[in-house]
């Protein structure tokens, strides 16, 4: 009998928020690796809320998926088999891999990770993606300095928690916005954060800010969108920065959504507001990963994952993601 | 018997679209200039749009006026008394002063001008705050490479005219919105747009903009906001750059107005949309001066002011700036 690959596919297109219809749980037997490809046993997958624009029928800067595409993500996974020179059975490898017990991966796309320097999670976390995009976003598009004040929403989530201790590191005052009294706790009882706004506890986001950032904002780092941060345009300093990373907020919308103009609001600050996307660093990737895991190891930057526990509640994870279920990075245990 | 001075005062602030009441003439003895005052029969009178900011009750970039203020603006005009050793009876200099017959001017605080070299409206315009104001925004912030596409709103007006022959320079294809045909052939057939687009002839600007700029925009220099701009942020290429300079659309509203969210449209093209006041570069204004003097002597640049004749109808030439009345810059003739 042919060891059977259990496998995530794209079942149907969502109309606003997606559901579990979106997703088709199949039966595949392992798949073979050609010349240069390794088969990777998943032990974790990660979702992210980018996945949703990937559901769309319309070209972004993800590629759509097709109805009937295995889905693809993150993944870290132990080498199982090995057609390539660089890596060994046994090997630990993290890359763009299938939600999926396993996975075939290109050998010259994946990175090897170090089971002993930080638990498997934390390389789809704080030392993956997410910890570069906080990074890159923060350093390069937010560009803040000693004494700066920097917000961010979405703060407890996998970038937004490493963007507000990179900004401390660099002497900001930093201010988070948050849904959970558990979340914003953590932001400033172990993360550092200055002031931590729980948003569901309040309608006025305007007089929060005015008590958690009252000098203004000079950095706003948006993983959110909506009315967080049209409070936050109304108190942009002179010179302000806005990196926008992700506005989750809108991302079931079917509309594009209306709310406050922000032009005429950046015109008396010069503001200036950037879209920001963390594979256009990808020839200074090394420098990042380095520079996370030094902080991970010396304990300056901390993380924290979600785990779900099996590869059948992986969409759950997913949808997850839109009611703010998870604390740090939400990942998807796969491996028994 | 004391000459007489006529001045207009700040009557009311407006709510909404200001209107006459806004505006009071009175006459006032002629002023004596101080020690260092120069004391200017004024030739044209500059209005402009950012003076709605001003009959704002709230901090801006520009001061606010208030109510019984004598307004003030660009004004060019001949020395009849001088209190300073920089400049002689005769003299003909352009700074800020008073919307008035005669205007005290600090001698540190104006530029001789050179009745020889160009009318004297244009310096109030192409060779004023309006064609530095292009330079710096168009250059600085909009950053043009050759090949790209430059799509300007208000591209009729003082500065949006002077930024598409910028553009033109520096081998861009140029796209202006305008408010009439005899503007919209000014652009095409004077000063050399690639195309021009009638907002008032079409309600279907992403369709007009399709058209006139097939390969998408890189650069979106914005003086008017509203529904161009939520069109053109629709067709921002990779690495756009909006240099957010005026927003006259708004200008007039009592509430932060509402529109299509901005920010989901900057993340898969990266784009970079930054706020832009001209003051900012005040270091480099005789770079932008010599520069424009030189494009407008050799014709590489051409330029157009609107005249009102006579100072009692100063508020009339403001006013018009939110129909459109203007074709480039708006002056107003003081001198009888």
């Amino acid at each position: 009998m042919e060891p059977v690959n259990r496998s995530w596919y794209f079942g149907e297109r969502p109309t606003g928020e997606p559901d579990r219809d979106c997703f088709e749980l199949r039966k595949d037997p392992v798949p073979a690796p050609s010349d240069g490809e390794l088969l990777v046993r998943v032990e974790y997958l990660s979702v992210d809320p980018y996945m949703r624009g990937r559901m769309r029928d319309s070209e972004s800067y993800a590629e759509p998926w097709d109805v009937g595409d295995v889905l693809q993500g993150g993944i870290v996974g132990e080498v199982v088999e090995s057609h390539s020179e660089q890596y060994d059975v046994g090997d630990f490898v993290t890359g763009n891999g299938s939600w999926a017990e396993y996975s075939l991966l290109d050998a010259d796309d994946v990175a090897l990770v170090d089971p002993e320097t930080a638990d498997l999670p934390a390389y789809l976390g704080v030392l993956g993606m997410p910890g570069r995009t906080a990074y890159f976003g923060l350093l390069e598009v937010g560009d803040p300095k000693p004494g700066d004040t920097v917000v961010v929403s979405g703060a407890a989530g996998a970038v937004g928690s490493v963007v507000g201790q990179i900004a401390k590191l660099n002497g900001c005052r930093v201010v988070g916005f948050a849904g959970a009294d558990e979340k914003t706790r953590w932001l400033t009882d172990d993360l550092g954060f200055d002031a931590a706004i729980n948003y569901k506890e309040t309608d006025d986001y305007g007089a929060a800010l005015d008590e958690a950032a009252p000098d203004g904002v000079d950095v706003y780092f948006d993983n959110v969108g909506g009315p967080i941060t049209d409070a936050v345009f109304t108190k942009l300093n002179l010179d302000a920065r806005v990196a926008v990373c992700g506005q989750i907020a809108h991302y079931n919308d079917e509309e594009l959504p209306t709310g406050p103009r922000k032009l005429p609001q950046l015109i008396a600050p010069r503001a200036k507001v950037q879209g920001l996307l963390v594979a256009d660093y990808a020839t200074r990737f090394g420098e990042a990963s380095e520079q996370l895991a030094t902080w991970v190891a010396s304990g300056q930057i901390q993380h924290r994952e979600s785990v779900v526990e099996g590869l059948e509640n992986a969409p759950d994870a997913f949808l997850g993601l839109f009611s703010g279920d998870n604390i740090g990075k939400q990942v998807v245990h796969v491996r028994d």
